[in-house]
């Protein structure tokens, strides 16, 4: 394949329409003829502190713009490999968010991933708060079994708590609760958060396994995967605060002490290899808090060497 | 009334834990002893373009202490005039919010507000979205009849879209059709907004009187007050974009042509004058937008002077 | 025209690709099917100051969705008319930028200019430094006369310096020079700038007439119409630095005491009228330095605007 | 005098080291020979809200440059002046401060304004807080009698607190109490701030005329200057809080319906021919607060266009 | 103890007025029923740099609540304990500041230290900058002899410079010279700083053992601790620029190349149970240059996390 | 040699015109008497993505002035050496920029470099992009050989493309083709950026060590410094995006997972005694987006280190 820039536009990453990856826009979702589809999802009305993440989407779709140079692929030194050389980005715009309605906003959500994987195309939903989570694993009913692969720093696993089950910390409780998912590792997992002790209790009993930071760095990235059940259909979902917050400050509930960039990227591709990883969710990029940007550099800089990873493996 | 300085402490502004104008917490609603009772009201789960007035209550309430030098009262120069002497202020805190859950957020909101009432005490509510009007008028039933005067950009008069009926776009049709409400002046408003032009039929079909910018200043004060029901119980609601984005860059949907400081103050200080202010509420401040703080600062400090004049009036 | 959420969306302004106004993106120049046609010019290697205005497209971009509340048009409550109803707009992305090289970036800006003109469409470019104005005026050669009505807080009448005759100190200069510009109007100018004393002299002595902020409000909107050729077509090139810093802070070369909203809006409002706008620039948006967004705001909610009255004055 | 740019360097406003509008900096004050001295006051040890105006004078210089297009002098198109051509200006750097010590602090501050007056030249200093007028007013000791003008928010006219006597919120009584001094007039005073009613009581007993921003804009310019003594001496101290939050948010007590660029500027030229201005400071500016720049280049446009006319009337 | 949120109120971390953790507020500081009293001590005047730490305070109390999720203690999960449950905390406010007087402040903040010790609890104390330790250093006189462990990146040991003794400089320099000091570990030492060679020379013969972060983190968190005295009271002194600018960015003089969260962390649960921990501080955390919050985060969620370890060694 | 404040003026770091390490600003660049030599290169036309890095010069410079306490030399308690004591630095101020002008701007920083070079001195240049490194290895044409080594996480070794042969992706390229450049070693290489496949192999064959972050890790110090020809001519240039956007945040194309600050200080400080640096400079330091201003600091932290370091080894 020929580099963009040989064909008439240089195309610099700060011209043009943002959207991911500068792929091509479709808004029928009728007719979506990619591998990758991406689609925003920016929803926040789940948060319990910072709120913000409704504009995660257009953060990281215009941080995307960073890495597109126009060449054919992404040629990655260290592995010698041109990822993402061939493969079919599209994206699909936002899922329709409806302001007070939680209901329909998940609801709309779940209807775009659906049609994505009604395509065939690899599901790559943009949040909003983690709560977009719940809708993204519904989608999934009919394209099961999976299992969960979270990065985060909060467990998320809070049954109900004044009659809230669909807010961003309850998405790890829903998600155990569906006959298609089949385990969980939540990965990162650090500090006080919304869930309290019985909910670590309760997602133990459910089959989770549930790791720090540190318990991770400690084992490594070889044991680590070795703990994640081998060949089978993972979905990826990404707390932007599984990271560090030196890196990620660009977030709702930031805590201190989380994943460094690598630590993840060698833990996905380990993973992309390891069985087939068919959804994605990154979420709780806030940019009004993410006053340098790098919090949206990285979750597109993640997600573009993830997918191409994911790709390449197939 | 000593100047609280000579009793000990200097108190600077920057000093102390940050209640509306330093005044005394109180957590048991059930023991209200003060003439103005402040309500925080920290949703904005209601909002349709930038999130954040969730933390417009801790906001304002920082900014206050500018004005906190410990005087017994607030001299203006101007009037000569030294307000809020005597006048007991008590901070309630905030209502409990319950994220993705209207209904009952905005039922505690009106528990406050009730609570503040059934005291005795002006409730002074800072929001928040525009929405958390809406329990704030219900909260008047028993206490009516009033009529609003409302200072905003937007008309905020959408009957129902989607489902929705209690986001930010609609409190004033929703006051509109309470028995207690017995009309609306709109102010300042100005620009394409969430009300479509039926909306504004609507609004005048059922009794407002709705200006913009230019032709509140046009009319000037005095002729601005005429056209407002004289001798009657007034609610004020004030949503910070009504002000111009030079002083309220801090907020979610700013619209430029705003009102200056002086000119909604001397308004309101002859409102205040022209019958009995009886409610007040200030919304939609989001410090995460208000970068230099002078959205904050603007709240504080015309609710301060309007608040004073309130008093002085009585 | 039904309203856009009557049909299955609600779309709210948070949500979606941002495009101008969220009208489609036209990717292919040769097929522009529109009224009202938005070319991004990210060009600002001509500034002498603070760069950034290449990112000026993508914020005016995403600030116009606040105003994307889809309705059918855009009702203005003191004009009682709704404006925009009816009209095609277009986004067709960036012109081709090319880093090191001045000529070829203002070239491809040129042959986009020079597109939307033959397609019949009004042209509205969004800059980018101030001289992204030279290539768009060179579009105009087969389509003048034109008479140049500038909004500006400087005069941008250098002819040369050290070599430099494209940056953003020189375009009046270069407009002047050609045979299809009839006359240059050059309101807002103010303080010292780039432009020295003998450029105003060579300024007057080519035919410009130059008014300050003071004079023109001075003179009020309808005499200093007069002053402007009447029936004529217009080219209308708003510097955002023409308005104050305190509603346009995110720019390279702040000026104080510029124009407030309504003045340049009253004032193009009637241009509207007086005759033919045919082409539109606004530069000099730095979202860098617009901390609090205000800026892109404002040019977002200028243009909506101005563009309403252009199309509806047809 | 030729331009600066025709000799070689073309000197853009961002290349160079930021002395004040690029004047050369003299290190030893034994040797000023200039018209014009500027002196850095950074001590805020004074205030009582936000700290930050230590950094004022840098945030000063540097926003000076923007108006240093290598000009000779500052042709200003609406008086049809060259102002500054041919004036001698010179930076003398920052007086040197001693943290935790304002009494030396204040000392190493009248030491400079000293050299400067026994330089013969005009001194211009930039704060740092309000106090430092202090020790500016004292080097005057043998210069005087000076009637002050001051443009500030607060009248700073606290006698002792707690001891204090030489924090930002005593200057003028501390001015008021010198034997040359002969009178006060104060702009722009409004709302609430550190001085209580009986310092504004005091303050008229001294002599002040205490005039609000509404005040002074009624009587208009000429008015205005009639209450000032005429042909006397004057002892310019500009807070920067004088001037409304819009345009100079950055100062650590905003205060909210202040003056605008022209309001100032007009009273100060006509200041400049009614008597002889011989020394100025402009106080209170603090660049972390100023998170768009727009107040340090506010006090650097308004004090370059009030040294040039103060220089041209004489 | 029953979950907060199990009796009535959600009371999620943005709700409520700010205190430490949402503690009590204590005004009667002859009335501290605690085991952990919060002490304010906003004082910044010391500063050689950046100011700004006055509002530390505040913002550390404001930060705290994003981890007060209202369970009953703080769950965690890799220790599997729930600290703070049952420990009894108060928030004090500030102690009173007087501007421009060190010593009266300084006077102050020892006077609340006394206090808390007086009322048997642990006092917490927040700056300002880190000169506020030698008043809580002294504070101790009758309730040692302490041993000092300090987190910094700089010696801080200054014995005077013109004249000062009471800066952020000297703060360990004044402790060394107390009788009830019998020891100081500095800890974080890097780079250049306030202090020149023969401070440090100074400081070891003073008893000083003073290590870098690099020596720290060779030696690993048990050889660390075992050059610790063992089994006596430590005085812990937290300067923030201790850790690393990517993680403590709001501070007035960051150093690179410091501490990250975790490898204090657990050199200080380690403390706890080598010995018992007296008396905190933690200081110089500046909001105003703490853009993303994250710095007044990680204060928080340090103390939070160290006075849980230190309340359950004891 | 004596400490400065030692000598009458304490001189505290926020203190002061702001050169860097408030070195004595040296005008007349045919008089340079110095060892070490600063220009800054304020041009950044060159950037595919952020602009800003013109104003990098004034931000590194007012960054290291935090480092200047007055002390003789910089006394590192690690290595228990005084670095700098002794050693003459002058700021030469910045290069001469002209505007839409790249080869100009370059030819005048070519000069400026040129000049040290004849005075005998160490040149340090402060960018600017990373195009200002390619009239710096020109003006080494008649000081080789030379060995580069390259702090970066781009490979910038774009040959041509769109006729762009000198922006801020080609320099590595240019310095390749030079007849005194002998090799390169490119240090800190990760991710897609401008430089595509064909571009490494280009590299490569040309005789350049390209390694990443990853892989100078895992070698370490000794190792990496093995692979760089011994006791040869090093030419330094540091692209601070090289470091983690964590401490490096302000620059124009951030790169997750870069160097943190020993890792770089140790290398080079190995490398100086490894062989003789013979010129630095640094890079794409971008103020605008380096809101905590921590990039900036890094910038000076580590030059003041190095620079020490190489003149301690000569």
């Amino acid at each position: 394949m020929a580099h963009g820039y040989d064909s008439g536009w240089l195309n610099l990453p700060f011209v043009g329409i943002a959207t991911f990856g500068k792929a091509p826009y479709v808004a029928d979702w009728d007719r979506i003829e990619a591998d990758v589809a991406i689609l925003g999802a920016p929803y926040d009305m789940g948060t319990q502190f910072r709120a913000g993440a409704r504009f995660g989407p257009r953060a990281i779709r215009e941080a995307s713009t960073l890495f597109s140079f126009g060449h054919a692929g992404a040629y990655d030194p260290e592995d010698d490999v041109t990822y993402l050389d061939g493969v079919r980005m599209a994206d699909l715009g936002d899922a329709d968010i409806v302001h007070t309605d939680t209901d329909r906003s998940h609801a709309n959500i779940e209807t775009g991933v659906r049609a994505i994987l009604a395509a065939g195309a690899l599901p790559v939903v943009l949040g909003g708060d983690h709560s977009v989570n719940i809708p993204c694993i519904r989608a999934f009913a009919d394209h099961g079994p999976i299992h969960i692969v979270q990065i985060d720093a909060h467990l998320d696993f809070v049954d109900e708590r004044h009659g809230v089950r669909h807010g961003h910390g309850n998405p790890m409780r829903r998600a155990a609760e569906q006959a298609h998912v089949t385990g969980l590792s939540q990965l990162g997992i650090r500090n006080v958060s919304s869930t309290a002790k019985e909910g670590y209790d309760a997602a133990r009993a459910m089959g989770s396994d549930i790791l720090s930071v540190r318990q991770v760095r400690k084992l490594g990235v070889e044991a680590m995967l070795a703990r994640i059940p081998e060949g089978v259909d993972y979905y990826l979902t990404i707390d932007i605060d599984g990271f560090d917050p030196s890196i990620a400050p660009g977030t709702g509930t930031p805590s201190h002490g989380g994943f460094l960039y690598y630590e993840v990227l060698e833990l996905l591709a380990g993973l992309a290899k390891r069985g087939r990883v068919v959804g994605i969710d990154l979420v709780e990029v806030s940019p009004d808090h993410d006053r340098s940007g790098i919090t949206a550099i990285l979750a597109a800089q993640l997600l573009l060497n993830v997918i191409g990873r994911v790709m390449h493996a197939r």
